[in-house]
């Protein structure tokens, strides 16, 4: 087999209202042998998100005990409410042969970092502050004061970007997109995610007959 | 400017028969901002090759005075013929913002790398071994003794791979390309050819006012 049986992790933060989600919807439809990481959160279900797809959603009692057991490769606290990846449902995918995109704010990727999990990581940035306060503002779901609050939270957030392997500017959906499944194509044809078994086999064994 | 301005160098190499020629010639026709870099050699010029084009055909004695005088950031002996890589070319190519692809052969890369040159290194393969020895046999310009002993330096060569940053395998044209443009824009996104100083003008100036 040409490429090595593991999937990669593709880490993926950026500030509220970058269109994160939207990305990562779109390219696990767009690129082959690729699935989007399930979080668990103790916050709210919105209208229109499904149970098990877009969230696991469980009681912050349910979350605390799987964090004391461990069960969480990062966790972290965003706006009052937790959210984790499941240890189980990575090695499953990867198992299988999945790369996997992880939605993981900046807190858990440090974690991730901290404990030299191999994986990359990528940012994604709104064109500028000013439209990120306008995306906001749009939404009209927030009040003045939350959309205060996110807006000094994406600044803190922005100033990470300088530990991630990438920068993803998303002025254009399209373009982003574009940008998304070249960094994962790329990833694929990185020399360390090449099998050597498949290369002795198809160059170097065959050359000596 | 959210790009760092110079240019980035792409380094590929190849076993002869890898058809690294058609990926590099289709490739800087697929994407914006890159060009191809030239080399000198002293090799005669084949039907069909434009001088200044393809490459540019100079003398052996004219080549070593290039060479002596430093004019090259490398230069390598292959099949008994004379390679080498123009400083000057590069360096006003990259001056003007243009990404830069290298045809370089083993040796070269080698010399780059030592030189700590920053560059991608992108490494072709053919399908397989038999598939090489298939498409040289096809050519039939060359003799079986020159066959035989291109693909006893294609052996060699290939077993460099592991020096290289990416491995594209030639089996489909577009693929291979799709790999190429991929590993590209890809490079363009790291966050090391982010400026800073953009990110601190659209992000964390404005935030104070």
């Amino acid at each position: 087999m040409l490429k090595k049986p593991r999937g990669s992790l593709f880490i993926v933060s950026a500030p509220s209202g970058a269109g994160k989600t939207t990305l990562c919807k779109n390219i696990v439809s767009m690129v082959p042998d690729i699935r989007f990481s399930i979080s668990y959160t103790t916050r709210q279900q919105r209208e229109g998100e499904i149970n098990g797809t877009d969230y696991t959603f469980v009681s912050t009692d349910v979350f605390k005990r799987m964090a004391d057991r461990g069960e969480f490769i990062e966790w972290a606290e965003v706006h009052g409410e937790l959210y984790g990846t499941s240890r189980k449902m990575i090695d499953s995918f990867r198992a299988e042969g999945y790369d996997l995109i992880l939605d993981i704010d900046t807190q858990g990727a440090t974690q991730l970092r901290g404990k030299n999990k191999s994986g990359t990581f990528i940012f994604i940035l709104p064109p500028s502050i000013k439209e990120l306060k306008k995306r906001l503002k749009e939404r009209m779901t927030d009040s003045d004061e939350v959309i205060r609050k996110r807006l000094k939270r994406a600044t803190a957030e922005i100033k990470t970007y300088i530990d991630y392997d990438y920068v993803i500017i998303n002025d254009n959906l399209d373009r982003a997109l574009m940008e998304f499944e070249s960094i994962i194509l790329a990833e694929r044809a990185r020399t360390h995610n090449i099998n050597p078994v498949w290369i002795e086999d198809m160059f170097l064994k065959q050359e000596e007959q």
